[in-house]
């Protein structure tokens, strides 16, 4: 017998898009009897409160997680230990605590150590975001039809991980579970090396000289655009995942440039074939996609 | 007095994406009193056709252009040497030939000198397409808001090339014209580059073991696949993309490279601040996209 749905309180700490779309999805939905925000930044608790995804918000993070059977941690990686730190005295008996961060095994490593005993850890990841950040941007709808990754470490109550999938199915997602170290690869290659990749491009067309920057930016329809949008994507987030994904970003990087320097000596020499070959294999990975219906 | 833009009879050799999008906003705005295919391909005749974007096709390409006053070239630049040689002998003098291939300098160098005297030949590139290939693809509305390169080579008659920018300006697009060497510089990074690394990073991702590739499908939302989209993008066209602006994007890859062995090197030695500062200016780029209305 699966758990219902609903939490009677539900803290989330950080009020930006995920969290603020998070929030909105529970009231949408009616998941939660009340909804407390918590944020470090006192005009994004008023703005929380004002657009009413929140029924209260407070700067006081250990005020916000007192009483709530679930706390969502959405905040920036870098964040978890100052986070963990202030709310872990307030956390109730018996309370859930989860997160959104696009890293598993240091999530584990630097918040796991700090939740009390009594305390169900189950940290996630949903597969979900623009490119835009803040309380205003986000939205109920963000989750639907996108998968969410659950990875508790080993010896996680088995009814606290369902009752919180239940959760997030109730929000449209497709609920995995899921190794933190596996994650981290995955992500490391769908997620982490395109972004890294995206922002270095746009870095490489930022230092053109500025009359062809302008032009690049003109042009900007025939491919480059479309890294554009993912190198807008939020900065402190996307330091602290690279920051804390080393090993798995540096590992896939590595593999990214040996291909790209194999293309290049192709080009080079003139080797029209290879070039052929792999432009025809990666039109397949494309037909998977939309098959999976992720397109 | 600018020309009306209409032409008696347009031929178009390459009925692609490219080529049946012109055909089709050419008769959706009434600009040519008849149209021609011309494929190497009987198939893609008959069903251009039958799609109706033309008023007859045939393999012949010296048949297609004989009493055209226009040519539009869209074919696979390695195949601008067979078709100009093909073509040359049925142009009629004081017809206007012109292309959409990627790269301009390469069209100047190898079709430029089979063009008889008396024929204006007028280079040219629309900033526009989709993933998808062949005579279905294409639709009327391609062009529309999207910029549209001509590249004359010098003392090209001005009429000719005022009146094909007048139809191209017709079918929707903002007209520029430019120096070939400079266009090929510009594309390489707004186009070239992008596309190169799109392959690029789906050809790593198809070589990893199988139980992983089917989870980077899986989870591709991430960022993964808005490269999968651009990797999808037809591969004899872009080999000989590659193939034909070798030094220019010989070039945008070095720096390429350069710009992510820095940022690599700062994942390793945990310098958040460089890739904070990197990942700030990149935002900004997006925005003067937004402002220029290419997004």
């Amino acid at each position: 017998m699966t758990a219902a749905p609903h939490y009677r309180r539900v803290a989330v700490i950080g009020l930006g898009l995920i969290g603020g779309s998070f929030a909105r999805a529970l009231r949408k939905h009616g998941l939660a009897g009340e909804i407390v925000g918590g944020d470090g930044s006192r005009a994004v608790c008023d703005k929380a409160v004002e657009i009413g995804f929140v029924d209260r918000a407070t700067t006081d993070l250990a005020a916000a997680v007192a009483g709530a059977d679930l706390v969502l941690v959405a905040v920036p990686i870098g964040a978890y230990g100052a986070v963990g730190e202030a709310i872990a005295p307030a956390l109730e008996p018996g309370a859930t605590v989860s997160d959104v961060g696009s890293v598993k095994q240091a999530v584990v490593r630097d918040l796991g150590p700090l939740i009390p005993e009594g305390v169900h850890f189950v940290p996630g990841h949903p597969i979900a975001g623009t490119e835009h950040s803040g309380p205003e941007a986000g939205f109920a709808e963000l989750f639907e039809g996108r998968w969410h990754i659950l990875t508790p470490p080993p010896g996680t109550d088995e009814a606290a991980v369902e009752r919180l999938a239940a959760l997030w199915r109730a929000c449209g997602s497709n609920v995995e579970v899921m190794d933190p170290g596996h994650h981290d690869k995955v992500l490391a290659i769908t997620s982490h090396l395109p972004h890294l990749i995206a922002y270095t491009i746009v870095g490489t067309a930022t230092d053109l000289a500025e009359d062809t920057k302008s032009e690049v930016i003109k042009f900007s329809a025939s491919g480059f655009r479309d890294f554009t949008r993912i190198a807008a994507s939020d900065p402190t987030m996307w330091r602290d995942v690279f920051l804390n994904n080393r090993e798995a970003v540096l590992e896939i990087i590595q593999r990214f440039t040996e291909d790209l320097t194999a293309l290049q000596r192709a080009i080079r020499w003139g080797e029209g074939d290879k070039l052929f070959d792999l432009f025809t294999r990666t039109r397949a990975i494309r037909r998977s996609i939309i098959e999976a219906k992720q397109a």
